[in-house]
């Protein structure tokens, strides 16, 4: 019988064991009352399993609320619960509610998050996953080796689409691989999404023409799901080479739809996920959201980068990044995306840590901010990764390289988060 | 110009007044670096605006991770902003990167919590919104007044397809106004939705041959994206007179995609919303997910009701029930669904309490743990209802009424969440 295992962390004050047997009823075939018609062969065949309980430190930290029991004796642990695939079949949002249901609301805990999910082979089968996945990417931006340099159009929103023809010439000519639009500028009325294609291709060109390589602009497409297919014709045709939508403000399933009809690669943004992950005690980890991300079919998918200006640590970041280069059913290659905070300062550091350069650096303010320009913001990160990458260290490099030393003049040493994107 | 208000709940280290503004620079026209192309113009027209700041009592709980500052001098505040329309346009999944995007990640907030969105007329236009509302499920029910009662299949999943058969009869029977499949119950392959569809429709027109009425049968037809149309054509075409999803694991932008051409009223189920709710500290408070839903046409909402298994105090859930019964642009009527540990024990109670019978109150094992079996139950609800509007005492009715009596010995006087669904 195929399954899919679900990884929880809990904290009850009640009985672990019984908890966790709560946790596989509620979500299966269990009823408290007892029902008619509910079988022991129905039970034997659709109630879900717990697989193990490891029992972890107590976090010290207050319950949710709404919990039952005396939280002074509140225990911790890494719950394993199988369900059966017959249950659900392979579709995700039917997944979730089986494996990230009514669990959080359980009174029975005062934390429940889950942690990670193994999938059968069936979701494979259902979900094909990522077009282009790194090397996609590489092959559409000319850029075979070394980490793909990109940056986010700043400011964020507000930017007429002539600023942002030159914004974007004076990137390209400056040889960044990447582009993308923020989060934040969907569609608006402004600077339309039909606008800013018909703005940007033809600077983007026009550099491709003069250097044998285009950089990739990560259009933002994302809007209610009836216009997502126009969007992405609107970028295809005019020949740009990759769409971005916000996967969790567009849903997980609305991603997929995409991909069932996308022709180009899909940069997914992860803004709002901290609404469901950023408290340890609840939602769900970036180790579950990125495998269903993944199958959903991003090719690419924000990670956050080393000192980053939001609250993950580094080595929650450095998790994250490995998760996404993990195959997933040995494939489903997604390009993990370092942004927030990011500058020439940190390429050592960060090619150190995820020994790779199967990476896509993200630099707004690191970038935008230099005190020489956006030409000379990326050239500064260019040189940094390619002296980290031949192991110069990164002052030996800024010696011979004014952009460089004016980028740590810059950011190097500052607080983490001080060159913001 | 129209403008978008969110109001927020945080709590902060840090100068009160400099995060609310953070908050909205980060999530409008503002970098952290002064860059390029940043004038004075683009602020003026694109900057979010902190329209009010009300300091609240320290909540007394420790900080999210990566919070800055000495927790010790926290201080906890509402805070509205105003963004600009024009700078997303009325798109909801574009709304959401601005009023929920990256704010969740912040190092300046120990806690953010969407709790309210205010929205201007733009968003009216776009979404439609409910089709049929409290009124349509009237009619369609055939119950023009009094509470709505329902029930939850179960055993939630596994129940073979002539067991359905039989479990609705009997509900129909019984006089019940809706039934739905659990949330957990999509597209299994023992008991997929077209097998259940063609069990259960034959027994509900036989009873509505029979008595004149119907019952609507909320047939959840969750999935893929790509899969909602063809399963609500099924529905449909069997003469069915609801679909059910479930709102959080299909997306806001896929309930909303439904909408566009559904014929049928939408039962949205709430699984997985726990999992940005329940700490206090973060996500996104039902007061504003419950319009969105609204907005994208959901014709029910769950609410829970009171004394529920889950973690609302019963003050959340009647919140709850009264924001879904609010009007919003004047309209977007949608039901109320009361479930979760309802029983014919709470009807005076909760009457007392919503003083409307505009609601759906959904027992689970209210109904089929009754002791005298499923049509029982359904009796003992209607009676305790009928004599809550009567200002009947419910001891009184049910000294008539062997059904009501029979579930007031079981269920009435139990803690929270006894008679559980």
């Amino acid at each position: 019988m195929q399954t899919v295992r679900a990884t929880y962390e809990i904290e009850t004050a009640l009985d672990v064991e019984t908890v966790a047997a709560t946790i596989a009823n509620e979500q299966s075939s269990g009823t408290f009352v007892k029902v008619a018609r509910e079988t022991a062969e129905l039970r034997e065949r659709y109630a879900a399993r717990v697989a193990g309980i490891d029992e972890l430190e107590p976090s010290g930290l207050p319950p949710l609320p709404g919990a039952s029991g005396d939280w002074a004796h509140a225990r911790r642990a890494r719950v394993m619960v199988d369900f059966p695939l017959h249950n659900m079949g392979p579709s995700i949002p039917n997944l979730l509610a089986a494996v990230a249901g009514n669990l959080f609301d359980l009174r029975e805990v005062g934390a429940l998050r889950l942690v990670d999910l193994d999938l059968p082979q069936a979701f494979a089968e259902r979900y094909p996953g990522p077009q282009f996945g790194v090397r996609g990417t590489r092959e559409l931006t000319g850029r075979p080796s070394g980490a793909l340099l990109g940056t986010i159009v700043k400011p964020s929103i507000g930017l007429s689409v002539a600023d942002l023809a030159d914004l974007v010439g004076e990137l390209a000519e400056a040889g960044i691989d990447f582009i993308k639009d923020d989060e934040l500028n969907g569609n608006p009325p402004d600077a339309p999404l039909a606008a800013r294609v018909a703005a940007v291709m033809p600077v983007l060109k026009a550099s491709a023409d003069r250097h044998g390589r285009m950089p990739m602009y990560a259009f933002n497409i994302t809007d209610d799901i009836s216009r997502l297919e126009a969007n992405h014709d609107l970028v295809r045709d005019a020949g740009g080479t990759a769409v971005m939508v916000c996967v969790a403000t567009l849903g997980l399933a609305g991603v997929e739809h995409l991909r069932r009809r996308c022709e180009l690669p899909i940069h997914g943004h992860r803004t709002m996920f901290g609404a469901f992950s950023r408290s340890p005690q609840l939602g769900i980890d970036f180790l579950a959201f990125q495998k269903l991300a993944r199958l959903c079919g991003v090719d690419h998918l924000h990670t956050n980068g080393i000192h980053n200006k939001f609250y993950e640590s580094d080595a929650q970041v450095l998790r994250s990044i490995a998760a996404v280069r993990t195959p997933l059913f040995g494939g489903y290659e997604t390009l993990p995306v370092l942004s927030s905070g990011q500058s020439a300062a940190l390429a050592h550091e960060t090619y150190a840590a995820v020994g790779t350069t199967d990476i896509l650096v993200m630099a707004g303010g690191g970038i935008h901010g230099h005190p020489m320009g956006s030409a000379a913001g990326v050239r500064s990160m260019r040189e940094a990764w390619d002296a980290a990458v031949a192991g110069e260290p990164l002052h030996d490099r800024a010696a011979k390289v004014p952009e460089l030393a004016a980028a740590l003049d810059l950011f190097a040493g500052r607080p983490p988060g001080a060159a913001q994107s």
